[in-house]
C-alpha cells in the first residue's frame, strides 16, 4: 500500500507554518510499512484541491488530507471530496451535541458555519476528536481510501495515534513485520560511506538501507521485513556483520538519537571517571555540548576556557618557554593544558583544544590545524594533529566531535593513529 | 507568476526531516509577490519525481526544486530535469576547483560522485553556493522557468537570498524597488509582538510587514516598495516611528543575520571593554556563543565553568558560607562568581550563571530558576533573578540571551528593572 499526504492551507502555502503534520504522519505511516511517495500542499481553493486529489488517486492507494475542517469559509475539505465522490454531507448527531456543549459552556453564540462543522460525508466512519470540535474520516470508494483529518497537531497527533492506526493496521492483511536499527559513523563523509557500501545499497531489497548525514556525522538506518520479528533481526545481523567488516573503524554507537556525546557520557558514567577541559579555538562549546546532557554533572565538575595565550599561562601555568618555542598551537601547548586542567579541577581526565578557527591564520599555520591534548590516570599524557577546513563554525564542530572521539577511544582502548607524546623533559 | 516548490528527498517522505524549506521558500516568494499555489515532496525516484516535474510545468510558471544535488546516487535532480528538458549536464569547472580544494584541504580522496556534484545544465545560470559544494542553477525553457537548489537549509537560505532573488526581482518589467529592513526583538513573543502590531498587520499594503519567530527572539520584516529608493526608505522609517513607539523597549538591532551576541560583541568593541564569564548551569555555553565570533580575542580573553560547588569554592574562590547560607542558585553567588572571575581573568567586565537548568529541583529551587551576576568596573556589582521555564535547553539558551541582553544594557546605560546589589559586607 502506498500514501499521499495532502495538507490543505493557504498560510501553509505563504510559509506562515511549517508542514510538520506531514512529517508526523509519513513518520507513522512508515513505521507501519506503508510507503509515502508525495506529500503535497495546497490553498484554500476549491478547483486546485479537486485537481490535486484527482492527481493523487490516480497514483496512490490511500489520501491522506489534513485542514480545512474547521467553522470558516475557507474550510472546504469536505465539501470538495464529498462534491468529487458524488456523496452527500449529512449531521453527525454525536459531533453536533459536541459543538452545543462547546458553545453552551462558554456562553457563545453559534453561527451557521459551526452548524457546518457538525456535517460528514456519508459513508464515512467517524474518528472522534478528543482535543477538539472538527470530527475526522475514514472512507473508501473502489480500491481508494481515504482519510481525513484536522489541522492542527494537537487534534491530528492524538486523532492519528487512536483513531487512524488501528483502522490502518485492520486493513493490511498479512502479518508483516518492520524492524530498523540504525548504525552511527563519525569521521566518514556521507559520499565515501556510499561508495564503500555502493553494491549493497544498489541491489538493496531486503534489508533496505538508507544513509542519512549529519553534522559531521553519518547514521545509517537498515530496515527489515519478515513474518516474524526474529526473522527480521537475523535479515539485520547478517547486514550489520557486512557493513560493520567494511566500515567498523568509523562506527561508534547505535540508535536515532543517541549522539556521540552521549555514548561518551554513558562511558564515563560507567567507568566512573570524571573529566575536565581547557578550551582554546572551541571557546566553551566542548564543554557546553557535555553539560547539555541532563545529569553531566557525575561526571563534569567544570573546566576553563584559555582563549588568549595571557590566560594559559597566567591561569592555566602553560609554561610562557612553551608558547614562546613551539606555539599555543602545538603538541607541547596541548598536552600541558590538558595535564595542567587536570590537576587545577582534580579529574582523572582531561582534554584540552587549541588550533587555528579561522578566519585568520595563526603563528603561521593554516586554518583548521588543531592540536588536541588527552592527560589521564596511569598513563603518558599525548597530543593528535588535525587539518579540518576552512570554515570557522566547521572547525569548532569538528573538533568538538574529533575530542569526544578521541576520549572515547581512550576509554575503550581502541587504536588512535599518529598520537604525539609528551617528551621526557615534562 | 505563480510558482510550485518541489522538495526532494526520502528522508522528507519518512518524516525523518521537516521540509522548513517550503515553508521558507513560501515566505520569501510571498515577499516578492509570488503566488506559491502547490508545495510537493517527492523521494530520490526518478520516474516520480518526473512525473511531479511534468504536472508542476502545467501548472506553474516557475518551478523550484530543493534537494538531490549531493554527491550520492541517490542525488538524481539535476539528471532527471536535464533529460526531460533534453539538455546535457557539463561541468562547472569552478565548481570542480571548489570540490577538489575541499577534498585536498582535508586530505580525502575524491570518488565519481564528488566528480559529478560539478556537473550541471547546459544553458543555465549558475547560483554560487557559499557555504557548500553543490551549485545551484536557474534555467528558462519556453515560458517555463527551473530554479535548483541545495537541500541543507544552511545552503538554501543564503542562495536564495543573495542569488535567486536579484534574479527573481530582476524578471520583473517593471522598474519597481523594493526594500526591507528587519528589526529584532528580544524578550517578547511572537504572539505578544502580532498582538501589539495587530491593526498594522491587519491592514498591511506598503510596506508589508512579516514576523519570523526565532529562538527566544523575533524578528520583524518590513518591505515597501515605490518607484525610488528615497520613495522606500520613507515608508520604511514612517512605519517603523510607529513600531518603536509600541513595542521599542524590546528592540536590540536591525539586521538578518545580526543576532544579540553580535550586538554585545560590537559594544564591547567600540567601548574597548574586555568581557569574562564564570559558568554553572550554561556550562560554557555563554563563553561559546561569545567565541562564535571572529574576532572575539580582542573583547574576551578566557573564563571558567563551574559547574560542581566544589570547583566553584576550590577554584574560584567562592566562599563556601556563601553556598551554606544562600545556596548555589542566589544573587550572592551570582554575584561573588562574577567578581571573582572578573579578578581571576582581568577583565573589566564579568558575568556569572547560576541556576537550576532542569530535569531536576535544586536547593528546593524550582527548574528554570536562574541568577545572573555582572560585576564591572567602577559600579556596584549587581544580580538578576528569572524564571525560565520547565526545559533544560530552553533553560540554559534562555539564561544566554538574558544575560546578553543584561550585558547590552549595562553598556548602554538602559535601564534594569529588580537588581540585587551585594550587600555592605562583602
Amino acid at each position: 500500500m502506498n500514501a499521499e499526504i495532502i495538507a490543505i492551507g493557504t498560510e501553509l502555502l505563504m510559509g506562515q507554518v511549517i508542514n510538520t503534520n506531514a512529517s508526523f504522519l509519513s513518520r507513522e505511516l512508515s513505521l507501519l510499512g506503508i510507503d509515502v511517495y508525495h506529500q503535497v500542499v495546497v490553498g484554500d481553493n476549491p478547483k486546485r484541491l479537486l485537481e490535486v486529489i484527482q492527481v493523487a488517486e490516480q497514483r496512490s492507494d490511500l489520501v491522506i488530507l489534513s485542514g480545512g475542517l474547521g467553522p470558516t469559509k475557507d474550510d472546504i475539505t469536505k465539501q470538495v471530496l464529498a462534491d468529487h465522490l458524488t456523496k452527500k454531507l449529512i449531521l453527525d448527531e454525536t459531533t453536533m451535541e459536541k459543538i452545543i456543549t462547546f458553545h453552551e459552556n462558554r456562553k457563545r453564540t453559534m453561527t451557521d458555519n459551526n452548524r457546518l462543522q457538525a456535517m460528514v460525508i456519508e459513508g464515512s466512519t467517524i474518528l472522534k476528536n478528543k482535543t477538539g470540535l472538527a470530527a475526522g474520516m475514514f472512507l473508501k470508494q473502489k480500491s481508494k481510501a481515504f482519510i481525513l483529518l484536522p489541522g492542527p497537531p494537537s487534534e491530528l497527533e492524538p486523532m492519528f495515534i487512536n483513531e487512524v492506526k488501528p483502522l490502518l493496521m485492520g486493513e493490511s492483511k498479512e502479518d508483516i513485520h518492520l524492524i530498523s536499527r540504525v548504525l552511527r559513523f563519525f569521521d566518514i563523509g556521507e559520499s565515501q560511506l556510499a561508495a564503500e557500501l555502493d553494491d549493497l545499497i544498489e541491489h538493496q531489497q531486503n534489508p533496505t538501507l538508507a544513509t542519512y548525514a549529519g553534522k559531521h556525522e553519518v547514521r545509517l538506518r537498515i530496515t527489515a521485513n519478515g513474518s516474524t520479528a526474529v526473522a527480521c533481526f537475523l535479515l539485520l545481523d547478517n547486514m550489520e556483520a557486512i557493513i560493520q567488516q567494511r566500515i567498523g573503524s568509523y562506527f561508534y554507537g547505535y540508535g536515532e538519537d543517541n549522539r556521540l556525546v552521549n555514548v561518551v557520557a554513558d562511558l564515563l558514567k560507567e567507568q566512573k571517571m570524571t573529566l575536565t577541559a581547557a578550551e582554546s579555538l572551541t571557546g566553551g562549546a566542548f564543554q557546553s555540548s557535555m553539560t547539555s546532557i541532563s545529569g553531566a554533572s557525575d561526571y563534569f565538575k567544570g573546566g576553563i576556557v584559555t582563549y588568549s595565550n595571557e590566560i594559559k599561562t597566567a591561569v592555566l601555568g602553560v609554561s610562557k618557554e612553551i608558547i614562546e618555542k613551539s606555539g599555543a598551537v602545538s603538541a607541547e601547548c596541548a598536552i600541558e593544558m590538558a595535564k595542567n586542567a587536570q590537576r587545577m579541577f582534580g579529574t582523572n581526565l582531561a582534554i584540552a583544544f587549541t588550533g587555528v578557527a579561522g578566519p585568520n591564520m595563526l603563528e603561521n599555520k593554516e586554518v583548521g590545524t588543531v592540536w588536541i591534548g588527552i592527560a589521564v590516570n596511569g598513563k603518558a599524557a599525548f597530543a593528535k594533529e588535525y587539518h579540518l577546513g576552512k570554515g570557522r563554525d566547521n572547525n569548532r564542530e569538528k573538533s568538538i566531535m574529533s575530542g569526544l572521539d578521541l576520549i572515547r577511544r581512550v576509554l575503550l582502548n581502541l587504536p588512535i593513529q599518529q598520537k604525539v607524546f609528551e617528551t621526557i623533559n615534562n
